[in-house]
């Protein structure tokens, strides 16, 4: 069997995705919506060979530790259950920007996976498919599959995945994240979701979401920028309040995230298009329509704090890069 | 009628009020629980005199602004109306300590004020009636009437006043302030309340609130530490959640209360008895036993942004400083 190259890209939630019905499947407690980011990427590749003793894992060039390994080989395990292929896999996996500090490298990375192990394992996944096995490896990878801006549903494991409710070049946005840290966050995501429960703000967080994907799913569809950016900021500030009131609390922010976010809301006050919102790290995406971007990056870059400004553009689905 | 002085004692709260039932009354949503701040303090003269053309009122040595005189003449309408008297009063009122900054300046002012203005008066309340009375200057202010450790329960106007708890020498707790700016808040307490409700999350933060009292109140009763820090942290985390989530969204926040937050819990991790609150704004309270506060207060004052810090053991309640 032939090795097989997919690329996808990470994305940014405007309503986000904080707490599963099903932990073991990924079943969130909420739909999602996000924007795919082009120019950051993860690219993976796999090759399922007899040869293997086990699965084998490369991440950006390094042996990957034992944990890592072991979620990937789980998520093959699903692959080779669907395709009836008993062989192990080399998968190796690189991103183009930093990994674990709030850009989502999970999405990209297990989308990349899901659609690079299933086509090196011989099937040929639709897209809904793809974001239903993508989901099972990282719950906001089902959102790194499809192009443009997707939105994932909520529901059983059948109907949850994400398809796009607008293609990339709907709406010329521009993502400037404000990179504060490339460290590692502390507790990472799959942990954290575990604990969304335990805050007494979830059950509250959860009753509003259909109407804030709502406002959020329309705003997109009428690149209406104002009602994103009041809709996509509270929908932040719910599920960092619901972070820090869970037992033990999860504090994400630091004084150069609150230093950026300050900013943004003082330069929205005096008139300038422009939002932010945070996943579970440090790291602050600034939106903004693209003919602001350069402004926006300008300012970002001279914030204290700010270590270097990335910028994206809505980006594209999952993608192979060499068929099988 | 002769000049009046009172002292009273700011408070700092562990559960807090935030949002009226009845905003002209100033009914709380909630019930609080504070301890009241030792070596902090307003101290207010109050002269009615029948020469006056109207209410004068001088803050910390100067004049204070129209919106200002304009609540204390309120205030001294409703003893007016208790006391029959109907002149005007020379006000004069200062305090050792920045006000406007998240140390509640308005909780010791109106609880001397409604000391001063009603024993100016000749009015004899006793101290449910006089905590009653402060609440509808300042809501805080009727937790600044009794002594140590109080609570203001919930309820009808005339069911909602604070009492003792605990004495101040109940337990040798510490308040070690970490001062982070001396500005005025943006957006003041009375104007914060009325936002209260358009948060998506306080109708949460209000229906676990007994049960963050009852838990506040037994570990003040049982000097138990642990406790009293996990409740009263998660129970700031609630308050600023519901302000960050309100339309529009209230950030008092800033940088270095963030540095300070994060060091406290790194402490408390390390084995160190302290925990930290804050109210409407970016000075950082950390609540530590007596016998650590040189440590803490020490730490504080090195950590970046910290200004300085102002340390406080429990106080007493509200007193006169001459007899009418």
């Amino acid at each position: 069997m032939s090795k097989v190259v997919a690329v996808a890209h990470p994305n940014i939630a405007f309503i986000k995705y904080w707490g599963n019905q099903d932990d073991a499947l990924r079943l969130p407690s909420n739909g999602s919506i996000s924007m795919n980011l082009d120019g950051l990427h993860s690219q993976t590749a796999v090759e399922f060979s007899a040869g293997l003793a086990g699965d084998e894992l490369q991440l950006d060039g390094g042996v990957a530790t034992p944990e890592q390994t072991q979620r990937v080989s789980a998520f093959l395990d699903l692959v080779r259950e669907m395709s009836g292929v008993t062989s192990a896999a080399r998968v190796e996996s690189q991103n183009n920007f930093p990994s674990g500090a709030g850009i989502a490298s999970s999405s990209s990375a297990f989308a990349a996976l899901a659609l690079a192990a299933s086509a090196a394992a011989g099937l040929e996944l639709d897209e809904a498919a793809l974001s239903r096995l993508a989901r099972r490896g990282s719950g906001s990878a089902s959102r790194s599959v499809p192009g443009g801006y997707a939105e994932w549903r909520s529901g059983d494991d059948a109907g949850s995945f994400a398809h796009s409710i607008a293609a990339a070049e709907h709406w010329e946005l521009a993502d400037c994240v404000a990179i504060i840290s490339e460290e590692h966050k502390a507790t990472g995501s799959t942990a954290g979701h575990a604990l969304a429960g335990t805050s007494p703000l979830q059950a509250a967080r959860l009753a509003g979401a259909p109407g804030r994907l709502d406002a959020c799913r329309a705003a997109i569809e009428r690149r209406d920028f104002a009602t994103l950016a009041e809709v996509a900021e509270l929908d932040c500030h719910l599920m960092h309040a619901v972070m820090m009131t869970s037992q033990p609390g999860l504090h994400y922010w630091l004084p150069a995230s609150l230093e950026v976010m300050a900013a943004v809301r003082g330069w929205r006050a005096a008139g300038m298009a422009a939002f932010y919102t945070l996943d579970a790290g440090p790291n602050v995406h600034v939106l903004c329509p693209e003919s602001a971007a350069a402004e926006v990056a300008a300012g970002l870059a001279e914030l204290p704090g700010v270590l270097r400004v990335l910028r994206a553009a809505p980006g594209g689905p999952a993608r192979l890069l060499s068929d099988p």
